[in-house]
């Protein structure tokens, strides 16, 4: 006899998502579909998943009946900038008139405005804010949410960003997965010596913040190495220090122009590299020779009003584990929706409704290290689920 | 002493959108903003609105705190084919690997795959699904929403939708315009002698739709002018034949080939053509030149992975009165939101957040010629206001 807290029943199409490692090539398309299935969840994870007629002898003290609706995993968004102060409205018109996004940035708008606000922001007043846009993101399917830091630039308004990150992840229903990402941009006050910012970042903000990490959590650090932001040498400095100090790692590259970092992070045994709209043919075989999961944005693409979507086909099929995000931020991608990131994907990145479903949960899982437990809906993994309002 | 039903005081940031006419060109941009606002309603109806230290003296029997948000017209969404029955799930997996909406429907798919689903369903099946999506239209701040037959193609079918759409109008908060489009597609009955079903509109159709019409109803005729469906020999028939039975004209013209149906709807005085994605230079002129409104319907083309985005910025440089529209049905834009409408708008035609806000309000409404009443919120128009979850 199983004993369960849950039943559901009634299941039109379940979606498993089969694990446990990251999905690539024609796997990609491989969702695990069950029609007329019903699903039992024992301690928050799925303890038995199946067609209904083949259902164990059970006992489930809960039971919901799905109405012939279909069921798949919660969407996992692997790379936000959830938390931050203010808007920056006003860059939206600027951008639609033609101004770049590193012109901005050149000018003391973009991310620095956003810093000025942040920094102003006390811990309540960031968790507060960040909490109505956590919401919206799991009323929009999102059940695991990657957050960075990277608005605060000194050491302590990033350690104040990660406070909010622990205690958002503490007091709310989705799980949430801390990125420290000091390297973001250059604060003003290194404007003229940004490799002193570099070390401030090696020698002091990534000791301290591992530090003080709660028990069982992985940190990661990430960089936006590009143009105009952080070196290829500067990134690796960074990296390399951050790994020695035992954060997983994730990289910003190839957004605007192709620096080398991919094949950097390759190298370091990143878990995912985000971005990739400019990556080269040589990269794109480096990414799928290796581990590193590659993470699409084409909420930025969008944002920005762009049509330079990434090469989401050829990294396919060349064999690159592909997972999709948000990117939700406040400059370029009002986005807490990662059904709007998957009609992107389907749209301009041509992924099919199977691929774009994957990537968007056993993949994206993948790419914060979290394919053992979670984006998937077999035994052993957390049971978060969504009921969706259609039968397909 | 005014006299009103209701004040909305504490408005951060009002939008008038003024009329009366359609607005071209710089006039596009000016949504007449008025910051620190009030506004009265007597009768549904705007009695007062501007800046709250200059409300005159009132009564009010009711008071709403906007708490400094922002003001705007209720969206006007022009264009969409909200009664239906069925999905279309199964094409949209066919257009990702390339097979053209075309191709589909030479197939017998497409419109006629939902004309066999619809032909199925009954009075009460055709309102209570219609009702769902109404419900989110508003639920995205679609105030006044018109709606088309189409899905019949035949006298009894037809006659069922145009029933459809009174029954919703008048058990649902929303205002609904009726539009009459037997001439969407070519039944299968007909497939072999297409003219022969122009000559049932012409003789049947028409005469009996425009006899049947609610008293005071404005009702809409409305052709498919396109390569494989209705030739422009055809819609010139048809669409003369419903002037001189008193309809009111709009015209699919240009979504994928230009035929010259644009010309033809000026030279009719078409109320508004709409899609208009392969419009020539001198049919864009022609445009310019005339009292028709221009509907762009970006989610078309986001819905069908395209990119040849309607050249909105050229339309508004020769002055076309450019509106926009949602284009909702069940095979190439499941879209309920205007919201989404305006940032396709932004993003790829390229028009200004004030210039889409006016095309998807007042310049909407003038394409179903409602200017004098929809679509602004100044003295005499109809109250019909959203109030934004932000400032500005």
């Amino acid at each position: 006899m199983l004993s369960a807290d849950l039943l559901v029943h009634n299941i039109g199409q379940l979606a498993t998502v089969p694990g446990p490692g990251p999905k690539r090539r024609e796997a990609l398309a491989d969702v695990g579909l069950v029609r007329g299935a019903s699903m039992l969840v024992r301690d928050g994870r799925v303890a038995w998943v199946g067609q209904e007629r083949e259902l164990p002898t059970h006992e489930a003290a809960e039971r919901l009946d799905a109405g012939g609706a279909a069921v798949v995993p919660g969407f996992v968004d692997p790379h936000t900038h959830l938390i931050f102060a203010g808007d920056r409205v006003d860059e939206f018109e600027m951008r639609l008139r033609g101004v770049t996004y590193q012109e901005i940035l050149a000018a003391g708008g973009g991310i620095l405005s956003t810093v000025t606000k942040t920094r102003a922001a006390d811990l309540d007043a960031l968790v507060a804010s960040a909490r109505l846009r956590l919401d919206r993101m799991v009323a929009h399917g999102s059940t695991t949410v990657e957050a960075k830091t990277g608005y605060g630039l000194s050491t302590e308004c990033e350690l104040r960003m990660l406070d909010a990150i622990y205690a958002l992840d503490a007091t709310h229903p989705a799980t949430l997965v801390p990125t420290f990402l000091p390297a973001h941009a250059f604060p003003p006050e290194y404007r003229d010596d940004p490799d002193a910012y570099v070390t401030l970042i090696v020698e002091e903000m990534l000791p301290t913040a591992i530090a003080r990490r709660p028990a069982d959590t992985t940190l990661f650090a990430d960089v936006f190495c590009e143009a105009g932001v952080f070196t290829v040498a500067q990134t690796e400095r960074i990296l390399n220090r951050a790994r020695e100090l035992g954060y997983a790692l994730k990289l910003h590259s190839d957004e605007f122009e192709a620096l080398g970092g991919t094949s950097l992070g390759v190298s370091l045994g990143a878990t995912s590299i985000d971005h990739l709209m400019a990556t080269p043919d040589e990269e794109i075989t480096r990414l799928a020779e290796s581990e590193t999961v590659a993470v699409l944005l084409p909420g930025t693409t969008f944002g920005l009003g762009k049509d330079d979507w990434a090469r989401a086909r050829a990294m396919i099929e060349r064999g690159v584990a592909v997972a999709l995000a948000t990117d939700l931020n406040p400059g370029t991608a009002w986005c807490v929706s990662m059904p709007f990131i998957m009609a992107l994907a389907t749209r301009y990145l041509r992924l099919t409704p199977a691929e774009a479903l994957t990537a968007s949960t056993l993949n994206a899982a993948a790419s914060l290290g979290l394919h053992h437990e979670r984006g998937s809906l077999t035994p052993g993994y957390y049971a978060d689920f969504l009921l969706l309002d259609t039968g397909d």
